[in-house]
């Protein structure tokens, strides 16, 4: 596979197959909203009239199409999957004390932190309902596991925030697994149990899924250097700034490039940004990290290990037939270590 | 049914036909304490070992023991009753910034909002677990009803809180039923379905767990009114400081002893309690708030409003063979509302 030769495109070029099915996901999200509070209503529209891509749905859905014919409960486990995404974020924002989420004003920014939460719980509980709708205790022991990942990808996350010293590969794998990789694997693992495959393809189908979670976080961490303010609406080194050692980060402190008194000086620099307040003039530790990334070849290191775990997830699917949802759950996955937002 | 030739008694005492089973959940408590989080593991461990009186888990098992066999699911859906419960006051104690819950330290108040929220939901994820494991999806719908069903009475609650002009009797009813009953209808509920009991057996241990709920909540705002601060850790009319008009107040600000004006007075009483800030002298409206509930016998009719709602629960309960279980059942029933802590 190569990902080179790939023309720049939109994600949801990808989409095409499961546009139809995409609705009824999405009709099934609108239809949630509590019809006799209005404060809830008004945060839950804002939240998932968000202009958020619907990627784990679509993932979902795809993994469904390519390997079966798609039901009535995809759609439901695919809502699901949307719903966890977004409670997520609404709890996230609260421990994270966020004002804003790609340029636009977080819940708990306009209405509180206290609808952040109910809202956030509010949809793990209407999530919950559907599926105890859909009637399968797998699924449902599925997207449990999700739930208790997400709170383990929160803890390891805050035991590693602020503090270069604590965060290794380890710590970063195992948070990027729970919080982001864990959600996408249970997205094609239930499509794959709904659809009644042998348990290699299911467990093929949850490998892929949770590769793809890994490398789409790892392109995000990458993002966080590479793109600028006004593509992602954040400044960059945004994630060191608030204390979270992403991936280039990481593959820059373990580079062979630097000598020890370097790696030493690397530390220094992120502590000095670490103890920094806000308004103090950070210029100097920032470019101090930029420059020892750039010496380290970090972004074309991580961009190829976003590469690799794409590959290596799409390894697993050659059981899949030919069929338009196949060739679309590839490219999205070849897209989206390519993407620039 | 008559409640008042009962003795007082410790509420351990209905405790004993279920004791070597309340261990087996105790065990299953202590058990999802996760060991590779020493933070999430304190608070748990503080949250789990708060003294609570595990009276929905014993609920739970009376009305399974009373019409069955109890077995391992039993134990594990008692449990879970305890863990959304307990998931509850942690994410309430930070909507409601409460530092005490019954003398003692909140997790918030401790290790702050962020880990009272990440341990409410790690508690949540763990429950939908093991509503997994227990495989039976009737049981998972019956708990998610109660997560949806706790959402609602917290937005119910927010809605009439510091505003004796929105609530009623049936916003009242509505919190009450949700934030509280919804949990021990779950209890009594899923015993029914686990024994495999009959469908009119089901909804009748449904009926008289949501109204030990009510009944219960209910004489928790009485004794709000009438106990002294030191056996309830907190002072007198707590709720109506913290906002909230509870069941006593609601029943006299209907009451036919009042006249217009009075009725007027004593609201202009209340929303004088609602606007004063913390340190400044409500004894003057708390005086007259005391001496309308005094004028109505509000304590009385509350009383008897929670003897109701007893009553009628038990009285669906006749088609349960005697036993000690059923015994301890109708006592815990009469206990709850005459409880004086």
């Amino acid at each position: 596979m190569t990902t080179t030769a790939e023309p720049a495109k939109q994600i949801q070029t990808f989409y095409e197959p499961v546009l139809p099915y995409l609705g009824e996901v999405k009709a099934r999200l609108s239809a949630i909203v509590p019809p006799d509070s209005q404060l809830l209503a008004e945060s839950l529209h804002h939240s998932l009239s968000g202009g958020g891509k619907l990627l784990r749905p679509v993932v979902g859905l795809l993994a469904g199409g390519a390997t079966g014919t798609l039901t009535p409960h995809h759609f439901e486990t695919a809502a699901v999957s949307e719903m966890i995404h977004i409670a997520t974020l609404l709890h996230d924002d609260v421990l994270d004390d966020a004002d804003l989420r790609r340029g636009r004003k977080t819940v708990r920014a306009v209405w509180g932190n206290t609808v952040s939460i109910l809202s956030g719980d509010y949809l793990l509980a209407q999530a919950s309902r559907k599926l105890a709708q859909v009637g399968n205790i797998r699924i449902v022991a599925i997207f449990s596991d999700v739930l208790a990942d997400l709170c383990d990808g929160e803890v390891e996350q805050i035991r590693g925030s602020y503090n270069v010293d604590v965060i290794d590969w380890d710590s970063y794998y195992r948070k990027s697994v729970c919080k982001t990789a864990s959600l996408f694997r249970a997205a094609c693992e239930s499509a794959g149990v709904l659809n009644g495959l042998p348990e290699s393809q299911i467990q093929a189908l949850a490998t892929f899924g949770k590769n793809f979670g890994i490398a789409f976080q790892i392109v995000d961490d990458l993002l966080d250097y590479t793109s600028s303010e006004s593509e992602m609406g954040k400044p960059v080194l945004d994630d060191l700034r608030n204390g979270i050692v992403n991936a280039p980060i990481l593959l820059a402190l373990q580079s062979d490039e630097l000598s020890d008194d370097e790696r030493e000086s690397f530390r220094v620099h992120i502590r000095r940004l670490f103890a920094s307040e806000e308004g103090d003039d950070v210029a100097q530790p920032i470019a101090g990290i930029q420059g020892y990334l750039e010496k380290t070849g970090a972004v074309a290191e991580t961009q190829a290990l976003a590469d690799r775990f794409i590959r290596d997830g799409l390894a697993g699917l050659d059981f899949m037939p030919p069929s338009a949802e196949r060739d679309a759950l590839f490219g999205l996955g070849r897209f989206v270590i390519q993407r620039r937002t």
